[in-house]
């Protein structure tokens, strides 16, 4: 997929993490791109509906609804921040293969067991994307905190 | 902890997976215990709310609530069912170190991976959990097949 593409849904997925900053949230936020269409999006949902397992991959994925594991390998996740182990084991349970990562220098998940089981990851490390969670951890460092398990 | 309270907790977590039945869903249950007391419990809602996110275990500690990591620290999970990649990523996000399992007979998850992280995973075995899961799957293998990816 070339390079214009990406941004283009990592755009996408900034959008939402912009939306839930806009509603007192976790600034992250995911979309799921199936043959060059978003089939789903979301964003983190830990303040807005209460949730501790609605990271933006998890609400994207809950959004996008229930598919095929054939499906699921033709997609591509696009996500702000590098993905937790949750949302990590949630891509290695549907067998998603590709995932774009908006940033990784905040946070970063379990990259190196999904590349072990053959998941390919691109890191763009985009600015806004680190600006976006760089303000909240200052912000909101315990809010952030509780969404890592810290 | 004694057999005996292992047993009282598997009995609730079974007593979810039967609701979960009941409302036409995947038969898995789970109920997380903090100082010998229930403070969350849940089922699988992959049918019932049409969620791909809310397995047994996920439902059960989004409806636990917000907690701090101290807190997941002192809690014990009991689930029907050995969890899955995405519930074993969720149970490594929180750092819950106890997890006791009705059986890994029907489906075995990342039993390995939680042990080498230092959790302890007991394994009951129970065989209402077995049968509940095998008529299940029996009856829905589609269904059945698509709550674990494949």
């Amino acid at each position: 997929m070339s390079e214009s593409k990406h941004e283009t849904f990592m755009r996408a997925a900034i959008e939402e993490a912009h939306k839930g900053l806009a509603t007192g949230g976790v600034p992250t936020g995911c979309v799921i791109v199936r043959n060059g269409e978003i089939i789903g999006r979301g964003h983190n949902q830990r303040i807005q509906q209460n949730s501790v397992i609605k990271h933006a991959e998890m609400d994207a994925l809950e959004n996008t609804g229930r598919l095929r594991a054939a499906d699921y390998q033709q997609c591509t996740l696009y996500t702000t921040l590098s993905p937790c182990s949750m949302c990590s084991g949630t891509i290695r349970l549907y067998g998603i293969k590709n995932i774009v990562i908006g940033e990784n220098k905040t946070f970063q998940g379990d990259e190196s067991l999904l590349r072990s089981e053959g998941v390919l990851l691109t890191v763009i490390n985009n600015s806004e994307c680190v600006d976006l969670m760089n303000q909240f951890i200052r912000e909101f460092p315990e809010i952030w905190n509780e969404d890592i398990g810290e």
